[in-house]
């Protein structure tokens, strides 16, 4: 057995999400599908982040395990064979060590929530991005994100369905940036990186941010949210296409002991 | 009659192109049949720029004459509704005076033509880029395309079915820039300014240039394809996907005279 470790590029659009559901199409059944294509062996994709319905991923991170003598290269051109016409490919596949875990391995996640900010609807950007015609204050909204950056008690932002033990959670980055893109209006990119996330955590970051930039709320509103400890507390969730999955760290010890040839 | 400019974002992925055709939908017609939804007017959408089947526009630019007394917001917003759910989008729109023409106003086109460089096709750019495999030397690329840049004889770049009455086009810029984007490979952007475009004309570059970034072709090669004022001798035609009209100029004497409290 030979485990792979692949980087997966996606448009979450018509998907149920990441995980292998009984109502539609996942990005992970996706991926089986297409590696019983290819060999005939019926693997578990393990990936790094659970995204959901029409979340996106840049650089999604996933291992599985294949008993046929090959190489990444192979791999990474037969699965993407297999996967068309679905707009998943895999962008880069390399052979890990057996204990390499795609998800337990993982030490920082990051991601990009974008907001398309003019009086007019996206057309290119449809489906890409979270449509806001009210005009955001990107500056007064970067201000305010920084009282979220650390250890926090995170329930104020946490889906009611979140799995995760404990809602304490590191924030080491959150930061809103606008680019002015002429006649196409304002595009403001919401950059978020921790260990790991909450539920909806970024998403619920990014419907409060939006009620910081329109001026409903300040600063102070925004860490009286957080100090609530209660998701009713919080702004609403903004919408999926917004999400990217951009980044998955590892340790470097973690693509130690590679097998050789591979 | 009020004449109004209307800059539009479009995907022009599932259309015949900008121009009404019998064959298919075009971005003319349904902007036509928009304001018609809008106030039962039958007129002729004007455009800058005629762009081919496939070709995006994040800022097209046209015109159109209106009876009905209205303001430039309300044509927007009510254009854009009985657009919907159509990839196009009005994003700006203001009343102009009656003698401003879309097309003949015009002085200056901007274009940008994207590539992505990367062994994996494209995803998230599916239908939005030129996929090109081979690795690419942007910097090179970049260097022979400024033989391309001033006054020259266009023939060899120009489709057979290109209506210009001359060949001799003025190319103000024409730049190549690569993006690193970690995981999700390089994204080339092809960057041209001209007052006017033969057909085909940044596609034809795009094509060349890709022999060039591919190390087939020399900066003097490009140099003798130009020479030869033979569409032979250039390269094929890139994709329509990798193709997006940025911007049309005009002179500030062509929004004087607007009629007042539009």
């Amino acid at each position: 057995m030979t485990r792979y470790q692949i980087i997966i590029e996606y448009d979450g659009g018509g998907f149920v999400g990441w995980q292998r559901q009984d109502n539609g199409p996942s990005i992970q059944a996706a991926l089986e599908e297409a590696v019983y294509g290819f060999c005939g062996e019926t693997v578990l994709v393990e990936g790094a982040g659970r995204t959901d319905a029409g979340v996106h991923a840049l650089a999604q991170s996933a291992h599985f395990d294949l008993a046929k003598d090959t190489t990444a290269d192979t791999v990474m051109a037969a699965v993407n064979f297999h996967l068309k016409p679905a707009p998943v490919v895999v962008v880069a596949a390399r052979a890990v060590p057996n204990d390499f875990h795609a998800r337990f391995s993982a030490i920082r996640r990051a991601y990009l929530y974008r907001i398309v900010n003019r009086r007019a609807a996206p057309a290119l950007d449809a489906g890409r991005a979270w449509f806001v015609p009210q005009p955001l204050d990107a500056a007064v909204m970067h201000q305010a994100a920084q009282v979220l950056v650390g250890q926090h008690d995170f329930t104020s932002f946490r889906a009611s369905e979140c799995q995760a033990k404990s809602p304490v959670k590191t924030l080491d980055r959150l930061t809103v940036e606008a680019f002015d893109r002429g006649p196409s209006g304002t595009l403001i990119e919401i950059r978020a990186e921790a260990p790991s996330f909450l539920h909806h955590q970024i998403r619920n970051f990014a419907g409060s941010l939006k009620l910081v930039g329109e001026g409903k709320w300040t600063a102070d509103d925004l860490q009286a949210a957080l100090e609530a400890r209660d998701r009713r507390a919080a702004g609403p969730t903004a919408a999926a296409a917004g999400l990217y999955l951009t980044e998955v760290g590892y340790p470097d010890e973690a693509f130690s002991q590679v097998p050789e040839g591979r």
